[in-house]
């Protein structure tokens, strides 16, 4: 993998990811396939919006179909007829949501299976193992993500595990080799819940791991949109800026937009589709909730502007009728506009990183997305 | 409207249907599209798949969103983004299915929103002035859809009533004119249960009133496949043979292969859709259940020969996964599968007839398809 800064302005880079699948033009929105598949999307819908990249999760592919399953298949790109860049999650967020479910120790994290109870252990070194028998592009580390809020003492032994286990997935990726032929690159994950020494020191200790990107992890968890923020510019300060930085489960169009203001490169997060499916719909002007009988008699499209398929071929007046009808076309329409809006978002953003004119699109446009429904994470 | 008979074979026809909305080669599966949309598959996908004509249905568009915003939109076509032609049904048969909830009366059938519990009213003259406003190029009169089943009395007294019913319809659209300039024909549907003498009495009226094609209704409702096909050919002997006609909800494929055998050129039925959501795929060698632990570890796809999106990118192995996993691509792949084998079937009935080949490509193919799980209409 190779990341080139193409232009700067202050923290914000617009950049390039190059990847043995192709490459990645940052900032980027990476769409959430987590079991496989982006909710609701066809592979060639993602081509067609302008995907270069989906995230799968370690954890749910391994419980199910399995991880020998998609080796036989020859990895999760030809299990699930995607050629573009996958990557995966290890599933710490995922483990650790489970609460009544799970042990943490030294080793790893001891849990039992949301789907049928059974008992498994993920370790630093299984969890690499498991991406690359994926066959991941990019790989996460295994992590604990700790709860908000958390404790300064919980918070410093949790952050010093998770260097541990980072060094350790660092060992393991170089002990084992790429499958499939092409390269996989790892990931390390910054923690220190909000407390900003312990995420300095978490950013510093992983820098000198020499990992070939950077998440920043915890964020997104129930904190004010201030100390996100925070914190996010306390690890990019110190994160090696020739490295893409990565901020993990983030978030509203505002919150990506600060976010790449304070030097982030890379983000994912379920809110577009999963706000289509429950037919909140981004616009150029703020939110819309398509079961609003405001929409009803509008035959407009959801935004004039917007190139999705829904947008040039059909009605607020009909999403509208789809969604009151329980129709799954619905869902389709509304998951592919938000993600063509989430994916417009950002190229626009590296457009005004290009043109060196970022600090006054973002504001203006901050303004204007704060329009509708409030601009929540849930 | 204008129907062409291209070549015979025996009863089977293969022929042409002209539209102002598009030409439809006979025998000819329409795809369910209720609620102005076929379940989970996008238009450009009907399309794609090759559906030449879709199915609306006048109840359900009449309660929701209702006949009045359809009209603001331009009508149907233009409020669900189709080009093709659409065939309304009356919604009779919805209505009579509301046992509880509707009275038939000389007048019309008064009926309780299974919305919101509404009284409303339907008459053969209000159903033309629907489906007028819907602008559907192919009308269905309003009929009672007798159950099964159904005491000789009752069966005769219901079939008289939908022949006055017939003939108020047929009125009405005289009276009335096409809607966004573009000519809407009418079906008249022949009823008569299982009797064939009222179905022969009902076939002969309805003749004499010069409909632009018939339909047979009130099959496939839970009498033996051999009393459809009986009652079928009866209707057929008697239907004028230079009209399209219609076989309506009906049914598996070699259901539909058997009356196009005696000489019917049109169906509709939600199997292919309602099967495939729940992971029933059709093939050419038989039907799959998806969530069968054989096709854990299949890396074919569902039909190697189908031309399908689904069959040309992906693994039965995927699919069962996506399944498993409640994922609404399960749902998307599945539909679109299904509806393409149907569309195949009905070309395929075509092509043998117009090769003069139709009765032994029908026995061999109705022994292939047998295959697989139960062939059941449910």
């Amino acid at each position: 993998m190779k990341f080139s800064i193409v232009q700067t302005e202050g923290s914000a880079r617009a950049g390039v990811l190059i990847t043995g699948r192709g490459e990645i033009p940052t900032p980027v929105f990476m769409p959430v396939g987590t079991q496989g598949t982006v909710k609701a999307v066809e592979q060639r819908e993602l081509d067609e919006l302008g995907a270069r990249i989906i995230l799968g999760n370690a954890y749910h592919l391994y419980l199910r179909p399995g991880i020998g399953l998609i080796e036989k298949a020859g990895g999760l790109h030809r299990f699930i007829g995607w050629q573009k860049p996958v990557l995966t999650d290890s599933g710490g967020y995922q483990v650790f949501s489970l609460t009544a479910l799970r042990r943490i120790e030294e080793e790893g994290v001891r849990f039992r299976s949301h789907i049928d109870g059974s008992e498994h252990l993920f370790t630093p070194e299984g969890v690499i193992d498991i991406e690359r028998s994926l066959g991941s592009d990019i790989m996460m580390a295994l992590d604990e993500c700790a709860p908000f809020p958390c404790d300064e003492p919980y918070a410093r032994q949790s952050s010093d595990m998770t260097l541990r286990w980072a060094l350790r997935c660092r060992t393991r990726k170089e002990q084992t080799s790429p499958r499939y032929g092409i390269g996989q690159s790892l990931f390390g994950i910054v923690q220190g819940s909000t407390y900003a020494h312990l995420r300095e020191e978490s950013a510093r200790e992983l820098s000198g791991m020499d990992f070939d990107g950077y998440a920043i992890g915890g964020l997104s968890v129930g904190e004010p949109e201030e100390t996100m923020y925070r914190m996010t510019e306390v690890c990019t300060a110190v994160l090696p800026p020739d490295r893409p930085r990565y901020l993990m489960g983030v978030g509203t169009p505002r919150n990506m937009l600060e976010a790449i203001a304070r030097g982030v490169d890379m983000f994912d997060c379920v809110l577009p589709t999963r706000n289509g499916r429950n037919a909140v719909l981004f616009t150029r002007h703020g939110r819309l909730n398509m079961r609003n009988a405001a929409h009803a008699g509008d035959f407009t499209p959801v935004d004039p502007e917007c190139t999705c398929y829904g947008c040039r071929n059909f009605t607020r007046a009909y999403l509208r009728h789809l969604f009151k009808a329980g129709e799954i076309l619905a869902l389709q329409l509304a998951s592919m506009h938000n993600l063509t809006f989430y994916l417009w978002l950002l190229s626009e953003a590296r457009e005004a990183i290009l043109g060196r004119n970022f600090t006054a699109w973002k504001d203006a446009t901050v303004k204007t997305l704060s329009a509708g429904p409030a601009d929540t994470n849930q």
